[in-house]
């Protein structure tokens, strides 16, 4: 297996500990609106939605609100980061509920997925539901600016998941065409999380396009280490059972790099295994062996690497602070977790 | 079978041609919008919307929001009105999309559905594409207020599926609770098409207040006349087939008024053929005799009367002029394509 040999020795490992030290007031603020806004009369819905939204997760998105808002100098009494992180998460939330649907996961973060537990309907309609509730929270936010932004991130997500519905399975996506998916898919909305911070502060200009891009290239990077994690021996830390992406026949970058640096037997494998589903025993080793012998774990990483460096990049324009600091090593953790 | 015989012998029939006629330059532009709002360069994706919304129906939404705006003296030339009947549209379209694949319907207007053309995660994921681009069009009208109203009743509708989804197939539900259900969701959007044609027109007090329930009436009627027709023999009309509630085990008025007035024996077929789906041949004639029996049909259409007189009341207010005559008729014609 690729792994990739720190050249630094026994520096200490990149952590998000520091960030969320500093964001821990607001992040508790941030769970108490969640729990607030599942509430409704009809039990279900709190039920399932505190499964998904309530149990924990990184909360990387809504953090990445919060943060940037502070870092643009929020201030400190005021709430409608709160509210506009709430939102971020309930459109993500709602994006796995049916993402879980359509891809028929059975686990999500090591545990039962809702639709696994409340059937595809419940959580088809319950997606509906936070996915509403989201857009309520942006109207008493009361920003039109911070709704175009959003509603756009909301509209290339939906988008980018019909894109990858009719391009799934296919082993000779190219690297592009999967750059796109990711982006709508994941990084849209990590942008948009952290561009709606720096607006709620009143940033419009320049503080507002860097975070823009800091929300786009991180949120490309952890997607590229997700990828490589569900290949690597690392995933438990993830909540991930290595090869769900195998198993589901999921096109992710590390198979493209095989396939495409592969010999004609090689790409039969993939074809028969991913596209056509054919598994058997012994064919996630194999396919592990294949993306070892090419590289194309480490390549992957490398990838993620370059975003990363653009993200760090980005944040370049803002003075050094101790939460500047955090979001760099944000950006390191997110890479090194693959390590 | 209960038919309800016109008192007035050979009066002309209501018609939707009136309201139509007057609004048909505004509806040209709403047809023209909701192509031009399908495109993306993901094929499926205008494909698949375009059999639902680019197939007709009776755009009954749409219609209400540039009626209530032109009622309240809309400009002419300008052009919101025809962005938020389209994005009344879209949600509404949304809406059918996910109700389908949670009802696990065939057929939509008498065509296949689209969860039986393209799959259900097709449909999850267009009705997904289809709610943000709803919420991408309320942006660009730039009203916070209205945002608020179609956000609302959006998550009012979601709501009310989740409701319905957990209290299906209980024919004891009583009528007060599945008014509830269809409130929220069929007349909650009915209501809030036309509340917001007001708001467009800056209308927002009275007429506000007026519109908002006019609408609401006019879908809590249009609801319960589409019950009585799915067992009645006029569903040709409606491009519904008898019997398709009954087939798929939702309660509806007819269903519930039949099972309180019914005996035990009757009681125990309801429960037979909606709650544990077991139907044979014949059920459905025997479903239908036993409503007919118990006057439940024609008092379902009683209890639209009802609800089509408030209607009609909520308009009261307007001078009289072709566009509040058309909208009246409507009304009747709403109730009276049962007859």
């Amino acid at each position: 297996m690729a792994r990739v040999v720190s050249l630094e020795g026994k520096r200490k490992a990149p952590s998000l500990e520091p960030l969320l030290a500093l964001c821990a007031g607001d992040m508790t603020q941030v769970d108490r609106e969640i729990v607030s806004r599942m509430r409704s009369p009809v039990s279900l819905i709190p039920e399932l939605a505190h499964h998904l939204v309530g149990a924990g997760g990184k909360r990387m998105r809504p953090l990445l609100t919060v943060a940037a808002a502070r870092l643009c100098g929020y201030e400190m009494r005021a709430d409608r980061h709160i509210k506009l992180a709430t939102c971020v998460e309930f459109i993500h939330s709602a994006t796995l509920l049916h993402d879980d649907v359509v891809d028929v996961s059975m686990l999500r973060r090591g545990k039962p997925s809702a639709n696994s537990l409340w059937g595809d309907k419940a959580s088809v309609l319950v997606g509906d539901f936070l996915f509403t509730r989201a857009f309520e929270l942006m109207v008493e936010v009361g920003s039109l600016d911070i709704l175009a932004v959003l509603s756009r991130a909301s509209s290339t997500i939906a988008e980018g998941e019909v894109l990858q519905l009719v391009s799934q399975r296919d082993t000779s996506t190219p690297e592009a065409t999967y750059l796109e998916v990711i982006k709508a898919k994941t990084a849209r909305l990590f942008a948009a999380a952290a561009e709606v911070g720096a607006m709620v502060a009143g940033r419009n200009g320049a503080e507002r396009v860097a975070l823009e891009s800091f929300g786009m290239n991180l949120g490309i990077a952890f997607q590229l280490v997700d990828d490589a994690l569900d290949y690597s021996g690392r995933e438990a830390q993830l909540g991930k059972t290595v090869g769900d992406d195998f198993r589901e026949g999921k096109i992710t970058l590390p198979v493209i790099l095989a396939f495409l640096r592969g010999r004609i037997v090689e790409r039969e494998f993939w074809k028969r295994t991913i596209e056509r589903l054919e598994q058997r025993e012994g064919d996630l080793e194999h396919a592990q062996a294949l993306i070892d012998r090419h590289g194309a774990l480490s390549d992957t990483l490398e990838r993620a690497r370059h975003y990363g460096a653009m993200a760090r990049d980005a944040l370049g324009l803002f003075s050094d602070s101790p939460l500047k600091a955090a979001l760099l090593e944000a950006v390191d953790f997110a890479i090194d977790r693959a390590h």
